[in-house]
């Protein structure tokens, strides 16, 4: 046993070795040559083979340091390169030097964020943070916590609204009061869905608000499905608007849904997790406006922002600063002890559900103290430009075709045309061909493992498969956005 | 801009000379350092004190790659050292080298895993895992779910015995229902009244059902309780056993408890988060006994298993295969269309709660590749045997106390009773006073800093303030633990 637990200490030079070795390793495959145009940015093999490709197996006994490293390997080599410049399939992406050391430096800190006695760097680091974020949102005094993941914030939005309207709720439960309705954009992210569901409310409790030709709730309509639930005796809760949505990136109009909301007393939930960015930005700030108006807000930062997943908040505007403890709040006396000899106001562990919570707040801080708000800006800038350039550009070349005219957001949506399909009459049965190109041009580009980017429908708009291209990459610019062109020319004008 | 973009790649060769420094930084400092004896725990600093020592602050302009190596330095210093043999503050800490690898890994090829296509190999992995772990608790074939913590893993259980009891409940809520009990050990953590709150149950829905002298469930006291609120017209629904509690690490009697949630139709889930780790050892997988009768548990494996944080697994027993994605499902069109051209059954996203998700498996797979199972169990086997030492060690030296005869697990819980105390009648003053001794002690070792170990009351048993420590860093020998009884004595005789 003494040879086996040897294995496991810094200080052993072997455990160093290895250590020197895997840092070589992940630096050179994943970070140099994942983020590299001469690389590929998948190689793609089906489940099956896949499985007997990689060797998994954990055996009785130890591997040696060179499996390891081999296996290594072999995982950098078949993952997806998310921080490769033509990685464009999700709404997350980049690698960024500064958030990685931060990434590493909490995993060997190994620290856990709850009580001051345990994680006092990081609670002060949060506090700062927050203070910093919450002024640019305009929640003068809120307050904030991490979440494991925008779905998680915006479960906190459900939970706090709540929460506000139902203290007794924390006791009693929902048993035996009139349901809570929530309202939603039928073009906002599926997590509210879940949430419903998760929080007990249900999923036909989340009411699905028409959205106009690009995309909006159209406030006359949320304030239509809230009087027809208080006509049937319902209790309307909430209203989450969405800042940049999934698919189409659309910025829901805050001031507008605001009216609505405190004609009705409701509380209105901000999901900004992947348009959030946009606050950074002075050119592009404004498609929040209205932010302030917000009774919470979650945002990503590791999506538009490229921080590592997951790095996510949920702010909440509440002056009290009270209002997240007191929904939280379960006092265990092994952990919050009252007779501490430090200030336990820096306990921070019951303002939220979870217990142990890693340090997401590292990977932001030290990428944005590096960048400055400069670079920070200049990232959503870059965003921005490329994006505009595309659509421009897609705009103007034949076989392609715009889902919108434009794009709020730097998601960027369209369909390819390829020759055969070209200047036919569109009908239905077109539409129904259409449909069928994007699945394939996508395996071709998979195999050809140049580019990845998105296809779905959108069956709130009625169209069929279509392409969605993120932007958010700071290391791409026009020639990535030509070559996108360029590709699906090559991939597709056969089909 | 350009000069600002440049700064975020990796193949600028000033980018490579910051992540090389940044690893030496890490390894010397956090790892090695921080994990040897010839260095502190920790450098305590109240919170004004440190709010003015670290500069955290995020500027206009970008920051050198000095200042940030600067900032990282002062991080590390003044951070909790959790990897240190002599951190016995918490239900986690010890620092491996394969699952930090694991971790840097991770986050360097920034994975998010929902859909195959983007995740291709942790997909695998976690197949193969969650294979390897349900062998291991003895659900033959059920499924897995890797969740952000233990708190997230129980909030699991309530969740899917709601599910599969009143499956309508996904759809209308709680809304009109009688009310939904859940059963837990009095001495169970609390995250299962976080639970309760969060998914609509409200906490008084939650019982806690009286322990007995050795902190495990009483079954016939459960029993009472379930035919008290069938009386009432409550709705029973899931008992929680605890596997290893977090204070005085009772294993609940599986066997009977299963007996009485068979008897009236209840999920049985065991919350094994801390004390799942006994799984891994032929000598105290007993422990656990009847683990296969349970219907989900919730393990934690940077608990025991000294993985970073948060590595944690919902697991449940389910022929069907199918109550996790029924359960959870909402079908997002966006992705997880059902026209890919591969087998969309690997895309697992749908069946949790979450959308984006971190590849948590690799810190756990890469450790357990590394130290076989021989390795895995060795660690586990040393804790126990560290435990067993100092237990028997603190039964024998005058001025200590155990507070139960013996302990199941590695959480060893004791007062210390400095001179001025030792010899009088132990009468309610006596405890009283014996109650100010450890928030002292404490204040005392932190301020040495050579030595963490937790103190708390507990209620439920009438305890005043008692230390209690956390064995689980395989690093740990028998003089760590003298180390311990050395230090008490020094910091204490005199209070
Ligand atoms: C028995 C038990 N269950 C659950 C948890 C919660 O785990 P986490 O901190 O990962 O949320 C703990 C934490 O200490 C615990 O001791
Ligand atoms: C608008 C919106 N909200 C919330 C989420 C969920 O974020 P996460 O994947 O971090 O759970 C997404 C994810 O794409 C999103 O697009």
């Amino acid at each position: 046993m003494a040879s086996l637990t040897k294995g496991m200490s810094f200080n052993n030079p072997e455990v160093i070795k290895f250590l020197d070795e895997a840092y070589r390793l992940i630096k050179e495959e994943a970070l140099q040559k994942g983020t590299s145009r001469d690389y590929p940015v998948l190689e793609f093999m089906h489940p099956h083979e896949l499985e007997s490709t990689l060797d998994l197996e954990i055996t009785a006994e130890p591997a040696s340091h060179e499996q390891i490293l081999d296996a290594m390997k072999n995982i950098i080599r078949y993952s997806i390169k998310t921080g490769h410049p033509r990685f464009h399939n999700q709404l997350f992406g980049s690698l960024d030097p500064y958030s990685q050391a931060g990434a590493w430096l909490a995993s060997s800190l190994n620290a856990n964020i709850h009580t001051y006695e345990v994680c006092p760097v990081f609670i002060i680091m949060e506090k700062y943070f927050f203070q910093k974020i919450l002024n640019i949102v305009g929640f003068e005094h809120g307050d904030g916590v991490f979440c494991p993941g925008g779905s998680a914030s915006n479960f906190f939005s459900i939970h706090l609204a709540r929460f506000k309207k139902f203290p007794e709720a924390k006791k009693n439960g929902l048993f035996g009061s009139a349901p809570f309705r929530c309202y939603a954009s039928e073009d906002g992210h599926y997590s509210m869905q879940k949430a419903a569901i998760f929080l007990g409310l249900g999923m036909n409790n989340l009411v699905g608000v028409k959205t106009d030709g690009r995309g909006h709730i159209i406030p006359s309509e949320l304030e239509r499905c809230i009087k027809a639930d208080l006509d049937k005796g319902y209790t309307p809760l909430m209203v989450t608007a969405t800042s940049g949505t999934t698919v189409l990136g659309s910025y829901d109009d805050l001031p507008a849904i605001s009216k609505v909301c405190k004609k009705y007393d409701l509380w209105l939930h901000a999901d900004a997790c992947w348009g959030g960015g946009a606050l950074l930005s002075k050119k592009h700030r404004h498609l929040l406006k209205g932010s302030h108006l917000c009774n919470s807000m979650s945002w990503n930062f590791h999506k538009m922002t490229g921080v590592p997943v997951q790095t996510s908040v949920f702010l909440i505007n509440d002056p009290s600063k009270k209002l997240l403890e007191e929904a939280n709040s379960a006092k265990a006396e092994y952990l919050f002890q009252p007779d501490k000899h430090y200030d336990t106001s820096y306990d921070v562990g019951d303002k939220t559900v979870q217990c142990g919570r890693a340090v997401d707040i590292t990977k932001v801080w030290l990428q944005w103290r590096a960048l400055g708000d400069e670079g920070m800006e200049a990232r959503i800038d870059r965003g921005f430009e490329n994006a505009r350039y595309l659509t421009q550009k897609l705009r103007s070349t034949e076989g392609f075709r715009l889902v919108l005219p434009e794009f709020e957001c730097t998601n960027v949506s369209f369909w390819y045309i390829p020759h055969r399909l070209r200047g036919q009459v569109e009908d239905n049965k077109w539409w129904q061909e259409l449909h069928k190109i994007a699945p394939k041009l996508k395996e071709r580009m998979v195999k050809a493992g140049n580019l990845m980017i998105q296809y779905q429908p959108l069956s709130t708009k009625g169209f069929v498969n279509f392409f969605r291209i993120i932007i958010l990459n700071p290391l791409c610019g026009p020639r990535d956005m030509d070559f996108v062109i360029e590709e699906f020319e090559r991939l597709g004008k056969d089909l």
